[in-house]
Formats: structure tokens, sequence, C-alpha cells
């Protein structure tokens, strides 16, 4: 069943101070996403860049998203750490109420939370972890939206709970059958025509072939790709050329479900 | 012109992990205070404890603040750090948004902020930080005291903008004759009964004794002491027993000034 | 086969910056211990706490060891974070770097290297990590001591390359029948009494009595205990009153084993 | 007066984990160099950047000096902290001493120590605290040199003490009449030609024109320039060139000057 609609959201806001990562600046790629996952100063992110990144996302009509991760600069969020549930939620609040402040003081509100990297992984296969996350959101935003894995612990705890939920198709990551991508903490420089193709695929046929050759279902709607993959402006070009030469429109996440 | 209701509040939350300061507890002293400024993870505080420490003031009935401090856990938010007023202000937005997620957790909204230690004190002194920082106010937090020394560049900025204002008289520090703090990154251990005989004089009289030996004008309505000086808790003791028999009420801010 | 000398080694330096943890100061236990691991920044302490710690060793004749630990001040080292084994090796360069430095200036010589908490946990499993943790100690300081089980992947990489390696006795953790500890974040308040009687018999029959009730054999040369394990002091004291008694004498690794 | 022979030194391995700073790899201008001040930690550089720094200096006969800054990563160490002396000494000792590990790593010994940015400016003006870091050096590294402004209170403090000095000339730096640079947070692009000019000119006759216009003498054996000013490489190209074409030959500091 074919996407008529979709929303491309992308990781904006990775650098930190004087540093900054990729080859690709957020001003430019915000023009090309519907959904911003804006990282919030643990893994990635200081103060005054999470300023100017949600002004940024307001500015081109992209939605807003908390992108917590772990408290890693060094491993940019991208190596886990062994903290339990309750740890783990609190430095996801702290980092999400960073980022609504931002969002509030440039007239917006908190569209998603999406955890960022080895953090994303772990809620995907950590029920306990993953239904107090769950839990925290419909106390304090029961109507964002919580990015994840289809298939994944968030989106069974999201669903038992009532968290509106949004499931993802990675464009620049390998799928294995399991229906999980294969984790890597650098992506290299992939081809975007090639990515492009997959992406098109996954929303006409609703389909990826994985590592191991075999074709899985790969249920979404919303389509993920890193601002720190080499080429990345590139990838979102062809991403988003190829998906309008197949008619299927771009738009946030809460355009495309009501809460 | 004798007080007949003031505010108390205290620095709350500022220990760090498994790390704490001072010789009392905040369990302890939190019923004793009627407004708690809580660290938000700068100067002291953690995720897991802004948690803790909130909900311990919800069920006190203590007025929420957030605390935020410099960047600097090491010094304790008591050095100063050059950055520019726009950096400091997002420091502060960041501080005061996380402080606030977990306000919201727990049913409560943000009462005022205090930045703390050499923050405090630089807004005092720098004009353009401190209208940098009301204008924040203004925008995300319009009803939100902000704490402050009388005749410091944070109470005139709040009152050119109109954003509500507390002035505070600080029970365990000394003043020198322009009405300012001495500050300083060590206190000592004070005698409670002459820090009562002073709070109980300053309500009553307005009075206080600088350190040049000469009195001074204190317009207040918030007494602040430090949970980090040592024998908080017998401080608080005998200030609240002082002000009690001079018939002086406690009670939060929020209660005392109607905005 | 019963020891008629043996080391006692101790966590110290663990505070940071205005913060300490635990209910017993450093400069008391220091008189009790023969080798301190010294905290060096990265789980806890802070340069001055590691130059007034190194000077405290010094003056009390205790060799002095780096206690490097993840880079995790929140969870005071006690969380796995799984980086790379040459991440974490420069992670640990770094961190005894630093230490000699202290040792350094107060002319004392780096007697040896003890991992914290879960880095220590974690080397003594993970064979690759141990194996080039132990190729940076032949480079850098091959006559330093490497403290660690008997058992582990540690000792074995120690023995394989000729590093001379200390085996440890923790006398305030539990033991599994494997001869591992049983890790544990916080240890609570332990009875010092039963704890000297553990420690002296270990060192007189080589044995211990296994969390299954078993008895296991556990080698070492070294008796280890937490400086923040509540009533630290009064462990220390009825250990080393005990050992006195039955005629074990305590001193530095350096100068029971002769590398 | 004119040199004969002169160092060129630049500020290395200013990275951290994922990100970098300005358009220029330190491979490339490692090999245009003769001295590199190598991060260590706290305003820029981990453990891993360090171990490799140290080697890619140690490939090409580098010079190999420590560049420890304020503890402040946001700010890139270009924000000044009021530590007292002693704090500041302990915070440039446990960098120092950190960097030192990887140079034994890698068979290198410590040339020179040169604080960083905002740090270097309060050295070059607090003599209390140029005395106490000198030393420190005196104990713990008598023979390395400590690279300075002349006129500062750090080339004061070193001389009386008999630290070996070396005074340095701000290829990509403004001076005031004073003799001091122009502190900046943000070089820009400069032009490298006029650079060039300048450097030899400054070689061959001793002299800059201030900001003021007017010329002032500038005695130094060691030219530096930063890595992150844009156009890093250009500009050291353009110098190299310009000083080979006037005879100068480019050295290590400690192949110019015997201690």
């Amino acid at each position: 069943m074919a996407l008529e609609v979709v929303d491309i959201n992308c990781d904006m806001g990775e650098a930190f101070g004087r540093w900054h990562v990729g080859d690709t600046d957020d001003a430019s790629l915000m023009g090309y996403i519907s959904s911003a996952n804006i990282a919030a100063g643990f893994h990635a992110g200081d103060p005054n860049l999470m300023d100017q990144t949600v002004r940024l996302a307001v500015e081109h009509g992209v939605g807003i998203g908390a992108h917590p991760g772990y408290n890693d600069l060094q491993g940019f969020g991208r190596r886990r750490i062994n903290g339990t549930s309750r740890e783990l939620v609190n430095d996801i609040a702290y980092q999400v109420g960073a980022l609504r402040e931002f969002a509030r003081r440039h007239g917006a509100r908190l569209q998603h939370i999406k955890p960022h990297g080895a953090l994303y992984m772990e809620m995907a296969v950590n029920p306990d972890f993953a239904q107090q996350f769950i839990t925290y959101m419909r106390t304090v935003a029961p109507n964002a939206f919580v990015f994840c894995m289809a298939g994944s612990a968030t989106e069974r705890a999201a669903q038992e709970a009532g968290q509106p939920a949004i499931r993802e198709f990675y464009a620049d990551r390998d799928y294995d059958e399991s229906g999980s991508i294969v984790f890597t903490r650098d992506a290299g420089r992939p081809d975007p025509a090639a990515i492009a193709r997959k992406v098109v695929r996954a929303c006409v046929e609703g389909r990826v072939t994985a590592v191991t050759g075999h074709d899985i279902e790969v249920p979404f709607e919303s389509i993920c790709f890193h601002s720190d993959t080499l080429g990345a402006l590139d990838i979102v070009r062809h991403m988003r050329d190829a998906l309008r030469a197949e008619g299927i429109r771009i738009a946030p996440v809460s355009e495309i479900v009501k809460v």
C-alpha cells in the first residue's frame, strides 16, 4: 500500500561550541526536511546552537523534535551507557525540557521526541526503559509523537499506553532480517541515487532488502537520514526529487497524523 | 515599615551524582523554607536529583524556582566566566527549561528564577546581561518572579520591563555600604542566633549593619540562606522561631505578591 | 599458605569540587592503608584534589596508584560505557598521565594502576581490552603493578606480557563461586567486625565463603576496601587490628613484591 | 637584528570526538610547522585525538608542546574563568601530565608548554599566576620551554626563576602599542600574502605595525599561527615560502635554543 505523503526527519544541531561534524550545514538541509530532531546538549548541541536551530526550524515550518542522547559528548551518543531506566528517563526529561524552552521562546511547540543513537537502540530492545519513557511522555507531552522503529519495544509501549507513535524508515542505514537497523558509529559516504531508489521503493512497496539479501516489510510514516552522513545534502536532494517524481508529498508528521 | 509576612528561600538540590555538600540534607530543610531555588545541572544538580528535589518541594508546598548557574561543576558556579550576554542567557534558558520539565512532571509551575552564585553577582552589575535575561523572561515566563538584590541591574531591568521582581535579604552573607553582598566562595560556619537577630531586625526595621559598621537600608520580600553553609538546619530553625516570635508569617512569594 | 605481610589498598580522592561522598575523610583513612588508588578526574577527582591527595599519600608513605575510571561523573564510574578497547585505553592513559604529574610534583613515583568500578570489571572479562591495556603499561610503566582479580583477563594479560600484577581480596564486596566479586553500585553499611574476620581468614587460609555458601580459594597480595563504603574508617581499623593480632604485617606492594 | 632561524608553532589537536573546527586538517599542517601545541582535553582535544596528534608530530619531527586551556569546551578556552592561581596551575598540571603520557608512549619528550587562549592572556597579566605556574615548571619540567609574549608577566616570572622562555610573534593576530596582541574569539579569514609579509618583516626588522598605525618592537624566537584560523594551510605555506626566500631556516625551538 503506497504512501501518498511522508515525513522526512533529520538530526539537526549536532555540532558543539566552535566545532561541527559532517560536510553539510543545517541551514541548507532545513529546506529539504519536514521534521527536525534537535540535539539537546548531552551527545551534541549547546544552548546557543539549540536556540539557533529551533529558530531555523520555525522559519522553515519544520516540525520541532527533541533529540535526547546519552551523556557522552566524546562518543557522540553512539556508545551505550548502562544506566537504570529511571536514570535514563530523567536524562531524557532534562534534555527535552531544555529543548522545549527554546521552542517556547520562538513560539513553537514540541512535535515529537526521538532518542538519539545508542539510546534509541537501547529503548528499542528494553521494555522496562521504553515503558518508563512512555509513562513520562503520557504525563508531560501526551500529544507529542515518539519516533521509533516498527516492532520495537518503544512502539509497543507507546501503543499500549495510547501515546502517538511514528515509525521510521532509515534511508542511510542497513536493515537486518528482523527489521532492526544495523547500528553503526559511522555510516561512511553512501550513494545518493541508491538511497533515493531504496526510499521510493519503501514508500511504494513497503519493502526493503535486508543485509542478508532477502526483502522485509517496513511500515513507516517518516523517513530518517543523518546530517553527519557524508554527502547529506546530496542525499536529501535526490530523495526529495525522487519522491516528488513519484507524486509523494512531504509534510511534517503533525500534518500527516492527527492526534 | 515592618514586614508582616516574608518568604524564606534556599538553594536546594546542590549535590551531584553520589556526592553532597554541607552537613544538612534537603529533606530536612524543606520543612522550614517557603521557596526553593533548585540547581539545574550546570553548577550542581543532576537530572535524578532535580526530579527528586522538585517532588520534595511539591510535597512541602514550597514554591519552585530554577537556580541556573555558570557551567562549572568544579567551581560550584562561584567563579565568573566571561561569556557574552547572549551565551549566558542561552545557558540560563537551557537550565530553566530542564527544571520546568520536572515541575511539569510533578504537577507544579515555575514560581521564580534565581541565578546562582557568580552568575547572580554578574547580572547585578551588568545591565546588558540583565536586560537580555529579562527580555527572555518576558517572552517565556512573564508571570514568574526574578529574585535579585535591591538596587541591582537585575532589579532595574525587571522594573523597566514590568517583570515581577523579588528583593532578597541575605541571612548568611555580609553587606557592604552600597547594599551589595560581599561575595564569598565559602561562608564558614556562622552563629545561628546572631543570624536570627540580624534577620528579625531587617524585617522589623528594614536595616542591616554593613561590614564598615554603618547601618544601611535593605528593602526585601524574601530571606535567603544557603544549604551549603555549615549548620544550615540550625540557622533556619533559629530564624523561623525568631520570626514567629515576632509575629511574622512565612509564605512563598507567590502568596505574598500577586502578579 | 598464610600471608606474613599484606598490602591494604583503598580508593582515595573520590570527591569532586565542593562535594564529597561517604562519611570518612581521606586524611583519616590514609594512616591505615599502604596503597592509595587515587581518582583521576573521570569518575571522581579534580586537579586540586589530586594534588592534595598525592601529597597526603606521600606524607604517609603510602604507595601511589592511578585509579582511572569511565568518563562518567554522574554515575561515579559504576556504569559500563561500551567504548572500543582503543578508546578505553586512551582514556586510561590520559588519567594515568595526569596523576603521574602530581606524583612527580611531590617527588613520588607511580606504584600501580588500578582501573575503577565498572572499568575494572570490564577489563576482567574482556581479553582484548586487557591486552591493549597491558601493552600500554609495558610501554610506559613496565615496573608499575596492575591491580586485578585472580583469574581475570587482566591477570592473564599481565602474566603473558610479564607485567607485574597484584591480586586483590575485596573486603567489602561479596564473591560468587567463580571467584569474581558481585558488582554493586552501592555497598550499604557492612559490619566492621565481620569484615575483619573475613579478611583474616582469607589471609590465613586463602579462602572466602561465596554468596552461594560454598568456600572458594582466593589468592591475593593486597586487601581492597572502599572509602565510600559507609563506616570505612571503622572497617579499616578493625581490619588492621585483627591483622596485627594475627601477626600479619601491612606494607605497600612495592615493599612486598620486588620487580 | 635579523633572525637566521625561527620556529613556527601552531595549535594542534583542537577537535573533539566526532567534531572538528576550521577548514584545515592537522595532518596537512604538520608538514609545515616545527612545534606543535597539542590541546589536552579542557578547551579541546580528547584522549584519542591526543594520542593520534602526538604520533603525527613525532613522525614529522615536530617539537611536542602541551597546550592547556581553561576547562570550557563550549567556549573553546577563549573565555576567562576567574579561578585562583592555585586552581589554574593544578588544571594546567593535570593537562600537561595527560599530554606527557602520550608523548612517553610514542617515545618523545615534552619540548614546551604553552597555555591556550584566555588562559595565556590571563597569565600574561597576572604575576601571581605566572609565578605559581613557573614554580610548577621548575619542579616538574625544568628544561621545558614556556611560550609567552615578550614583556608579559609570564616572561618575567620565567626569567627570574631561570626557566627557559620562548617569545612568540603572532602571525594571525593584531598588536596594540604595548606589544600585547589584541585578543579575539574569532580571527576571520586573513590574507595569507599580507601575513607572510608581516612575518618576514618581523623576522628581518624585529618590528610590526600596531593597530594604531605605529611600529613597535617585537623580539621573538617563534612564530605562532592558529589552526582554526580560516585558510590556515595557505597561511603557513605562504609564510614558509617567504621565510625561505629570505634565507631564514625553520626549526623547533629545542634546536634553536640550548638549555
